[in-house]
């Protein structure tokens, strides 16, 4: 990839003639588009026949486009095998929990787990990559498209066999199996892995260790798969590769970038609800950190399908979602679709022209995003982003656990956001980090409900407190073990061991009538809480009303030069919201936390670092204007003059860069 | 039939001993009941054992009704497949859209496509037509009963075989199919015929093209087998055939009374939701235009199964519910069902007498209607509904592409019950046209919600409004193509080039805060909507807010003698109302629509033409009475006494009958 | 069982290592835990392989507690079959009503009618009675655990099987079947009992008698089974048998007691629901009438699984729940569990002792509950509750008649449940009763939502009724012959005979704007109603606005020296409910019940029998106190002091235990 930003979209020019192909380039380069992602869903068009590979006309297409000045994001089209491999085997398909099999038609129809399957994938992948790995106009590449964004666990046989295998590897032994899941429960013991079962029908719930690793197996092999699959492409072409996921998908996203060279994702937030739009930029930043991310997929007005569809943004928001995704460390920004679908199920849905040619109702947008492109990018290219000094741990494998154990509803997803958006809204400068990243550079650490903590993570935690890291751990973090079981030494096991803290009760708070009291804040308390022993020492919220009145919600643990902070129930509402802010606030103050302003609500400052300056995107995202206290003269970068210390206020839609020099 | 109004009700003397039909026929007679429905559920009285036909039972009762004056509709008993039929035989039974196969039980549980059925069903038919066709009593026929009222598309492999070979007819090659569906997308492509799948079990949607066309061939197929039917019958009967159907159940009603004698319906409308009652007559006098229809059932008082039940009638409301629809030109009235049954899954049901004998709730409401009947029969059949100078386009196609794309949960049946209740609300004496009906007699013709205009249907409103007509066309209408994929010339396609519109953008225009505004009302605007160039010669309607504000929402543009009105979105609540009601008022003035009257809400006017007079029957039917004013003096048909011009009120539930001479 | 309160835990050693158990053991003696239920999943570990039976594991447990002053109710394994049963034997599992296979995992996942199953549970329970059953510490046993809480009706093809056979043996022809069903209706018509089918897949609903009667071979043939288990126990052990039901569960509670030893269920209602915790100890005190019933389950302080959970019970609200068991007639209160569980699916379940062995948060709760226990045990072993002068007739078989037609959705269960919160809070003592109870010792019967009356009843209640007994009957009851048709003598059949009311119509009141007036107090009406004649002689209450005005719904009729009360429509809301209560009450008065109190809602009185003496626990339940007037001088057995008569006041959560001389 050259050293520029991107601005591109998925383009699907083996659904179109000559004629239109030519008008959409001509078209593209009027817009502004200098990269499209391509082939995603192509598999029929490549490979039409069992083993006719025909690449002539994505080889030919990349080079016209690339002699337009338009790079290719190139996809592997393995989400759609042809009609070939799917006729008259249904052994080839998807099963779902229900045991019902796919047929052909939509996507993700396959089981990507069947070894035929892979066999063809691979065989297609590398005739793709031999013919146009060496392309100068392929300048990336994406494995397969949004893995199990439709389905989860597959039910099929051969998934039974490899999750028996997967066991295998695992446990070694059965009786390590039986031991680990405790499986003399309900007669569930095994004799042999071959006995144990898929989590398919039955008349009440799994056990939740077998249903927790089959969604870890599950995971693995999604991304084994992936894996597999850029090892062949590496063999013909140089360009980097990513994959376009999502926190809505039934994938572990850490494991998955492991061995891919970029990350990216795609997104469909509503533009009221734009916090969910930005958690994407603050976490893929750092699957693959200090390299740029791509927002592969986003719409330029509105997501839709046969039947749904979303709100169109209003006008300006495309220009401010672009705005914050380079200021936060995208390098590409592209949308889902360039030109209107006339045929499948997603016709109805928004794109940059439409399936007769005209400007879609984006359209204008799409141009100012390119301008703000062009006008942006000297500034990016000159910067990275500043280092965040207090980071959330972000889990997929949690998402896992809790979807195996919801309580009432709860989803690792929607908790962590709701999270995020409180700190979003203090102004401060953060990182979601995968649960392997380093905590190196960080003052604050927050562990929120994440069930399972692994030991490698208590021990990097434990250290960084040590060294004088502040780290909040819950709530609903800790209460269980690697096997999704409940610890038996202490009610968070090695956590609580670490900490300190002592946990009396672990209980459903909800509707207790439970208020806890901490930095001057009363506020209702819920969720499956952790409660504490009252120490003077070690209190820091205590529980005024509700069963455990007396005790403690929240307590401070002093270790080494940092401390460690047990947050044990959520509280809720406004007074909730304040005491949660209260808490961040304070534990960041004494932290030190310095990369915070004052900006107002709807409104976010995204600061990068150059070489003796500092630089601030502040852009405002919900279409009230807003305002932020700038603490030092500034240079406004898009009119090159001074901007006095003090507040900057903005208009609706609006975005400023202020440079900061550096002494 | 003889020319009288039917008052009837159905019967299944099959399923009482002799001494209870004794006491029904009785009672009918007391009741007035001078026509039954029988035997549409008797294939196992017909047929007990396999080609074992004994019709004596049918025979003899019709004879015997006969003699009292009890005249007959008899149907054949295809619903419902005996034991002998089903036994060990699932691949003859139906299969649901998840792939479950249905055992015997319930109804509509056979596979109506499947040869064996197909066989069985034309003998038990011959024998019975060969047996009572020729009987005096014998009045008309009912083919089945409620085709596809409680299932849809069958799955099974016999479906499965003949929708290929539907396919092979309607598109020839693979290659025309492929290139009509747009299949290169998602390597839908298939090689054959035989590879196109059933809308089955998908991780997703299906191809739009795919699913519309399953229900086009499932809705072809039903039709194909009443006419296959209706031969049988022909060869030995000439009384008339029917089919009771609905426009809830998953047929294609213009289709499927193409090859019958007589239209018929039926309805369990509540009472407080009259307009949908109404819609039913409004659009089945135009199946066989000209001729009677038939109200082949309704409840005497509510409908009511195992699992559910509506609200029994107010008293009198049964008898405006008569008195519109013999007023609208219904020849027969009937009820489901004469006697309660004792068994089954219907017991609940209303009927006119209950299991044990007795008169029901909604026994004296009949007596009403008996009353109503003799009152009304001279003038009813001295006269005919009058021609309506403005009509509605329903479309069962249209449902079906509905069906498939919703958006997010559209229906066409409910859109277009909502749209005429406006134009009932203003007085406008209306009528419900299929799509082939000729326009013949229109002035103002309108075509909302459909979503694919045939071009045959283009070309013919084309041609109305070049001869003086007005054609209002949206919303929702003309952005699909025949195989419901997307135009790629304009997006209405041949419609946006006859009309001379200019659509700029298409897209779902609810909650983004658009506001039109035309014939002096302001309201908010919603759907997925097609916006126009704003063009002084053409505007009627404007957008004043919203991410299309300054554009055109309602065009007029001036073709031939007439004009082509489009509007492209729809109007939302109360100021909606009021502006579509203004749009139609407008160009009703303008059309010179004259059959319409000030009468209020809730009340309606059913005009009749006789020889050298006109008639209105006016009817409350909303149980608050209302008035209307009469222009010029009129004789009261009950009373036999003057009225003069002026406001004639009505009470709860009353009707009246006012001649007009007509100079 | 030795003449004592029993305070017990369900416990489950067989999951558990040695320290942890002896850790149990010490904590079991401190709490005062007394009885632990045992081995009811235990099946893996009793006959690990198959034939090979291992007791000793439990032999020792059980002597051991003894030893320890802990006794066992023993339970055979039968709800969770071992691997080695289900492993490659899809055929001997449970089936649900989609045709979906269960799989091994989970509990209930077997056909509890296979014939292998029941040779295998047979061998196993017999292995365990012969090991255990004279054993000293077994002073009871539990069969299997909570049949059929998480299945319903198995769809295998054994159960098809064994279903024919049911009906044979009912019906004996199959000509019987058909004329009792009505099959002619809709053709469903069998020439053998092999065709009948069971009530799965079906386009609509099945025949009313074909779902009630699978409804009851189902709940025969659980009932079988458990009468066969407990025979083979019997061989090898005088300890009495039970099983933990619930009203929850698709059995039939009168049934399945009929030959066991002695009666007791399982409780989860919340505590802001605590009517639905009383039902039980009034209904389980009458299935084995003069044997002090068992509270098997409870939590300690809430319910939960992997994806739900209760809300925690406030303090002092376990203790309540006791004192009402015991002072009602239980003589075991036992919790599930003692030890939460580490794996499965109810790891979030309340218990007394967490898995890492500490206090829960229900831990004091269940001390008080011991304290009350030791409190109240002399007073509760000298007396007996007291004979109710009210019966409420409760029927599981009315339960399935109203599951096939719940009109729109009522069930049997919370029917019954509202009209028991509203003689609870009358202060009335109240029994309710199974079907076949005798009506010995009342005053006044209610028999309230039973769709079918078996004729047997009728006659005990005519009985009851000429004796001087005062019968109320309806809503809804009566309306249904025992094959689940409709009578077709009268709507009410042999009831309507003998009651000697004059059913006109009947049909669904709600939404009908139908107000009746009785007892002073006008109300709507709704629900399925019959409407009587109105006749001065036997009218009580009076339809003033309606569709059947002037009509009556409540009618008395003298029989001997008795009064039949006929209530044929549910008086709603705030109106309607004190329409009842005052019917009630006039009743109630009129028969001289005298067992009654004026205690305040949330509080209840249980009267108990002692040797010339009364005893009256007096209990708040709702948490908010209460107070009850008492008639004379009394005391109170807690302090052993006198209290007045007059006014007696409880605190939040108290209870009092005040005696009364007789005189």
């Amino acid at each position: 990839m050259s050293r520029k930003l991107y601005h591109g979209a998925a383009y699907y020019p083996e659904l179109w003639n000559e004629g239109v192909i030519e008008e959409d380039i001509q078209q593209m380069k009027e817009v502004g588009i200098n990269v499209v992602r391509m082939g995603e869903f192509a598999w029929s068009n490549t490979e039409p026949e069992k083993d006719k590979f025909d690449i002539e006309f994505f080889t030919s297409i990349i080079n016209r486009l690339y002699e337009h000045g338009i790079e290719t994001v190139m996809c592997t089209p393995t989400p759609t095998p042809p009609r070939w491999f799917s006729y008259g085997h249904p052994e080839r398909m998807y099963v779902d929990h229900e045991g019902k099999v796919m047929d052909h038609g939509s996507r993700q129809h396959a089981c990507t787990n069947h070894p035929y399957f892979r066999e063809r994938a691979a065989l297609v992948t590398e005739n793709l990559a031999r013919a146009v790995g060496s392309l100068p106009g392929v300048i990336g590449w994406q494995i397969d498209n949004e893995f199990k964004c439709h389905v989860s666990e597959c039910m099929c046989h051969t998934c039974k066999e490899q999750w028996h295998d997967w066991l295998k590897n695992r446990y070694e032994t059965i009786e390590n199996l039986n031991e680990a899941w405790g499986t003399k429960i309900w007669s569930e013991y095994y004799h042999s892995f071959e006995e144990v079962p898929q989590p398919g029908p039955a008349p009440f719930l799994h056990n939740s260790s077998l249903s927790t690793m089959y969604q870890l197996f599950s995971m693995e092999k999604i991304a084994e798969f992936s894996d597999e699959q850029a090892e062949i492409i590496r063999g013909y072409s140089k360009a980097p590769i990513t994959h376009n996921s999502s926190i809505a998908f039934s994938v572990d996203n850490e494991r998955l970038f492991k061995h891919l060279d970029f990350a990216s994702f795609d997104t469909y937030a509503a533009y009221d609800n734009f916090p969910a739009y930005l958690i994407n930029s603050d976490l893929w930043r750092n699957f693959k950190k200090g390299k740029g991310f791509w927002v592969m997929e986003t719409s330029p007005s509105y997501a839709a399908s046969l039947e749904s569809h979303g709100t169109p943004h209003p006008n300006g928001y495309l220009k401010v979602e672009a705005a914050a995704a380079y200021a936060l460390g995208a390098e590409g920004f592209c949308y889902w679709l360039w030109r209107q679908q006339r045929a499948g199920c997603e016709q109805p849905h928004g794109s940059v022209l439409s399936a007769w040619g005209k400007p879609t109702v984006g359209y204008q947008n799409v141009l100012e995003v390119e301008q703000l492109r062009k006008d942006i990018e000297p500034v990016i290219l000159a910067t990275t982003p500043s280092q965040a000094q207090l980071a959330i741990t972000y889990s997929d494998r949690s998402k896992a656990f809790l979807k195996t154990e919801p309580h009432r509803n709860l989803s690792h997803r929607s908790l962590v956001t709701d999270f995020y958006e409180r700190i979003l809204t203090m102004g401060i400068h953060r990182d979601l980090i995968p649960e392997e990243a380093s905590l190196d550079g960080y003052k604050v650490l927050m562990t929120p409900f994440i069930h399972y903590l692994s030991s490698e993570y208590i021990k990097r935690a434990e250290q960084f407190v040590k060294e004088g890291g502040t780290w909040i751990v819950g709530p609903l973090t800790g209460g269980r073990t690697e096997e999704h079981t409940v610890h038996t030494d202490f009610a968070l096991g090695e956590l609580e061991r670490i900490s300190g803290a002592d946990v009396l009760f672990t209980y459903p708070m909800d509707d207790t009538g439970s208020i806890g009291r901490a930095f001057d804040v009363s506020a209702p308390l819920g969720m499956w809480s952790s409660v504490f022993e009252h120490n003077q020492d070690t209190v820091v919220g205590t529980i005024e009303e509700g069963l455990s009145a007396g005790k403690a919600f929240i307590t401070e643990h002093a270790l080494g030069a940092g401390k460690i902070v047990m947050l044990g129930s959520l509280p809720l509402g406004d007074a909730g919201d304040q005491l949660i802010q209260r808490l961040v606030d304070h534990y960041c103050v004494g932290a030190n936390v310095s990369l915070r302003t004052d900006v107002t609500k709807g409104t976010i400052v995204a600061p990068r670092q150059g070489d003796g300056y500092s630089i601030w995107f502040v852009i405002n995202m919900d279409g009230n204007g807003g305002s932020v206290t700038l603490p030092k003269e500034g240079l406004d970068m898009q009119t090159n003059t001074k901007v006095n210390p003090g507040t900057l206020k903005l208009e609706k839609f609006e975005y400023r860069v202020i440079q900061f020099n550096e002494k």
